[in-house]
Parts: structure tokens; sequence; C-alpha cells
């Protein structure tokens, strides 16, 4: 229908999101992805046996569009429900296990970064693709310059899903009106993946607030026949914002050591054999101060930004965000 | 792009902003409209020697994205600027003439109608359809029926833009989520057009609520200038709500006769010999009551009610609709 070109910086939900709903429009959508693989945090590790979620750990989907969604990843196999028997630590606010107990969990299936399935259509994604500059060509087009000197474009619009930092580094250089990102806090997160020779002796699947270093600690549970016949008993450990925050830049064994020894202080048990283990720092990960709105755009509604950070730390805002974004593009550029 | 199809009832601003935003994602839109010209009450009336704008007399663009659209209009010829020497009747409001001194006022060129001109795409209007019923035929399908038993379909999504009383006759049945149209109130107006065959003694190019019976009276101006060459001064007169009320159900003639005294006391002055006169009358002219937001949507979202009615009366508040309703339509279908 159009020769409207659009480039979308990264591919995790938002970024997925509005491609997808741009795409259908008829608009010619190009997707730059840092890295190799598609989901962002809706991350699953593939070892010799198996996958781990190691990154968001399941799935609400309170607001409907996002609920409709998930029913037709469901209807393609692409999601799942997920009932852990769950733990709530100390910490954990009444009002937060009021939350949790109006919600229904889901995950991807048969690992996490399969929920993105149903957004994948024929458009050009370009991995590992590093967006470092977005020069301004005129009032109407854009290029994007990559860190290996290559130069991408023209673009009629650009929409940034990149974490909030990495957002802002992008944007704030084109326009003022992309200063509140600068406000967006986004917590790191260091992630564990243990993988015991036996089950470990606990009566719970998760453990929410278990203790002051982790804030989540959960069998990963990607419904994987082959993953379960090989390795008895998969968790994923999450550290706390504090504790991730005080042990940024330490060694992955070191982390791997402190987090196991917490876990094993809360179980008050002997760890099990480990398989393996491995570790993964997601210098971005739980947004603790948002944005406020779903999106945020300037250069004329052209250059537009979105992510989980603008409405909060849940995936389903990052849907929310990407189809805010591409309905503002879609303003813009088809009216 | 897709197979998506889409019946849009009213081929005014709000239809045919609705019909373009949607045309132009690729979807199969058919326009109904039961009169013979399009633009609703964005009207203009065709004599022996010109035009006549009987419906509404000016446009206001305070919002961006339709301050936009004029300025496009502009671009093609399609708007003018129009700054009448305006008379302030006793009834004017402080906030109306406050209201009025920030305004900048458009009109259609050559004339009213012409103001739709950059909304007509290549998608298909049926003229001198009305529709009289909509079937839902299953949950994601509708046909229209006409008052000449066609029937239209299937269509996976409408968009009503009838004035608000022949809107919630048509919803109404669907579903309870559309009673809110119900409460919206539109009233009636007469409009009188009189060609003088020398020009009325006024200063006035417009007078806004000039007697409790005539709420408007302006000096056609279409820049037809074939229209001015052979007839010196057109005016067209708008009854006011209490007045058209009141008189609904007279003959032409009658309104005519009254309106024209009315306009004589008014102007203190023996009127010009009529040239030509007629009447028209506007059974749901000015929003009195609006609905209060954008759009209505019920039917799983695939069925929406838009049109000025919604946000109040004005050009704008259609245009602002009908975008709202096509937005909600895409993410309805498209995600």
């Amino acid at each position: 229908m159009t020769s409207i070109r659009i480039a979308i910086i990264g591919a995790g939900m938002a970024g997925l999101k509005a491609a997808s709903t741009l795409h259908k429009t008829g608009m010619n959508v190009t997707v730059f992805e840092k890295s190799r693989g598609l989901g962002g945090r809706l991350a699953s590790r593939r070892t010799e046996f198996g996958h781990f979620n190691h990154g968001a750990q399941y799935v609400t989907a309170r607001h409907p569009g996002f609920a409709a969604y998930i029913e037709q990843a469901k209807s393609f196999n692409a999601a799942q429900n997920w009932k852990p028997n769950l733990h709530h630590g100390q910490e954990t606010s009444p009002q937060q296990l009021g939350n949790l107990a109006l919600d229904h969990w889901y995950q991807g299936a048969p690992q996490m970064n399969k929920l993105i399935g149903p957004l994948v259509e024929p458009f050009e994604i370009l991995k590992q693709h590093q967006i470092t500059r977005i020069e301004q060509l005129d009032t109407r087009s854009f290029a994007l310059h990559d860190d290996l000197d290559g130069k991408f474009g023209p673009f009629d619009g650009v929409i940034v899903t990149a974490p909030a930092p990495q957002t802002a580094q992008l944007l704030q250089p084109l326009s003022q009106r992309y200063d509140p990102i600068g406000d967006v806090v986004m917590a790191p997160c260091w992630a564990v993946m243990a993988a015991f020779e036996t089950p470990l002796p606990t009566a719970f699947d998760a453990m929410l607030h278990p203790s002051p270093a982790i804030s989540w600690a959960a069998r990963s549970n990607p419904s994987d026949d082959l993953f379960h016949r090989r390795c008895p008993d998969p968790w994923v450990l999450h550290a706390s914002p504090n504790w991730s925050r005080d042990h940024l830049e330490d060694d992955q064994e070191r982390v791997i050591e402190k987090l196991l020894g917490a876990l094993r202080d809360v179980s008050g048990v002997k760890l099990p054999d480990l398989h393996s283990v491995q570790a993964h720092r997601w210098r971005y990960a739980r947004t603790e101060t948002p944005l406020g709105s779903s999106h945020l755009n300037g250069m004329n509604g052209r250059v537009i930004a979105a992510g989980d950070w603008c409405l909060g730390a849940r995936v389903e805002a990052a849907w929310r965000s990407g189809q805010s974004a591409a309905h503002a593009m879609i303003e813009t550029l088809i009216g």
C-alpha cells in the first residue's frame, strides 16, 4: 500500500509488537537487534541439555488487549499457564500478595522467548546490529549508524525500544523532548542458572523474596521433555536490585558462589551437587521508576521511544508501549 | 496487505477521515452515504448561479492534528482563511467572544464541501444508500441492509458516523454498550439561503446571535467568481435551536418569511429584492450535549460509533472522532 520506511531498534516485546502492527498496515519495517536472538528479556538460554528462562520469569495479562494476545499465543502453542507452588518471602508486601492473588501467570512455550512468536512477521530483522547514532537527514527522514560504520536508511520514522538509559543516549542528542527518559530508573539483575543433579529438597517451585540477596528463585520450567529427562532440577535465581547493584562488577564465579550460598541458607539444607551452573548479568532489568506514559515522541512524531520502562516492570507494559508507539506512528505518517 | 473489509456509514468529515485512515492501512473500505453528495454538514448547494454553504459556516483548528489537515487542504487549494467583519449579537457570552478571538476561521474552497477533498482516496463510496440495519453474522462479521432490500457484506468491522439519533437507532439493537448515545442531544437548524438583487445594507459580513430567532447570518462567501458576478449578495441564515425546534414542521415558505422578517428587524432597513430564496431543514445540526468521549465501541471493538457529536459541535471534533474510531479499529483488527 505505502512505501513508508520504518526502523525499529530492539527486538524485545515492545519493538516486535510495534514492528508487527506497522508491518500489517503496509509499512516497510526493519528491526535492528544488537544481540543474536529475539525477545530481549523474554530470554531463554540453550544449554547442552535444554533451555533456561533466565530473564522474565512469568507474564501477567491484566490488560484486555494483551490478554487476547496471550490467548492467541496459547492457540499457537507459544504460551502456557504456569501455576507454581509459590513461597512468599517475608519481604513481600500485602499489596504484592494481593496483586499476585489476582493474576494468572503465563510463560512462553516451550521456552520463554517463544512468547514473541505471534509477532514475527515477514519484516526484516537485522540481528547483531548495534545502532549507536540516529542522524536526522531532514525534517522527514533519518539514518541509523551502527558500531561498525554501517549506515542504514533513509527512514520516515524510527521507534527506539532499547532499555531507558540506552534509549536516552540515542535520543537526547536529537531533542530536549526526550529528557524525561533520563529520569527512568531500571535496576540491574544478576541471574544464576543452576542445574542440580538431584532435586532441590523444597516443597516450592518458586520463592518470592526469600532473602535480601535473592528476589526470586524458581524451577525453570520449560515444557521441554528432553530437558526434563536429562536434568532433574534446573533453577533460576534472580538477585535483588540492591544486591545486584552492590555486586554489579563482580566476577560470575563469585556471584554464583554467593547466590547459591544464599539459596542454601534459605532452604536450610545442603544443596545437591551441581550438574552445571552459569550466571548472566542484566544491566537493565526491572523498571523501578517508569516514565509514566505509554510512549514518548518527538521530531514531529517521527522518532518515538517505547519499552516496558514507559509504563512499568511488566511484559505486558512492553506490549502496550509497543502498540501505543505504533499507533502514534500511524497517526504521524498515515493520519 | 490485508483483506480486512470495513463498512463506514456516513460520508461526512468523521466517516471520510476514518475511511481515509483505514484505507491507507490496506483495509478494503466501503462508505455508505444516504444522500447524493459527500461532506455531510460541510454542505454546499449548487444553484443556477453558484453555490451556497448552507451547513457548517466555518471551521476552527485548535487541535494540532486537524491544524495540519487544514494546512494540507490549503496546499491543495481546498481550504482558505475566512475573516468576516463580524457583528456580535447581545446574546453572545463573554466566553464565546473569548473563544472567537482565539480562533482562526477557515472555509472549504471554492465551497465548503471541498474541505473533505484530501480524504477522498480510491475506496468505494456508495451514495444514495441508506443503511437501515446492521446484522451480526457471527462474532467477527456483519452485514448491512439498506432501505431497498439490499444486503452488503460481510464486513469485519463497521464504523457508524450518522447523527447521534440515527446512530443510536442502528446500534442499540446490537448491544447495551451503545446506550449512552441516547443521551446525546443534537439541535435542529433551519437554514435560509437568500440571494438579494442588491447588497444588504449592513457593514457586517457575518452576525452572531443577532436575534432570538437567528443564531447566525452571513454572506455566503464561496470564492467562486462566477457566483459573485451573477448574484450581488448571497446570505445564509441559521435559525436558533429554540426557534428551529418550535418551527420544525413548518412549511419552507413560512420559515423563509419569518426568518427574513427577523433579519429585516435586525438590520433595521428594508431588505433588497430577492433574486431567489430557498430553505433547508437540518434535523440534526448542532450538538448541544456531546457523548464526552472520542468514539464508542462495542461488539468486541468491531462496531464503532463516531461523529462530531462525540466531542462537540465542531468540524474538527468530527475529524478527531473519525481518526479515533479508525485507530480503535486498527487496534481491534490489526493490533
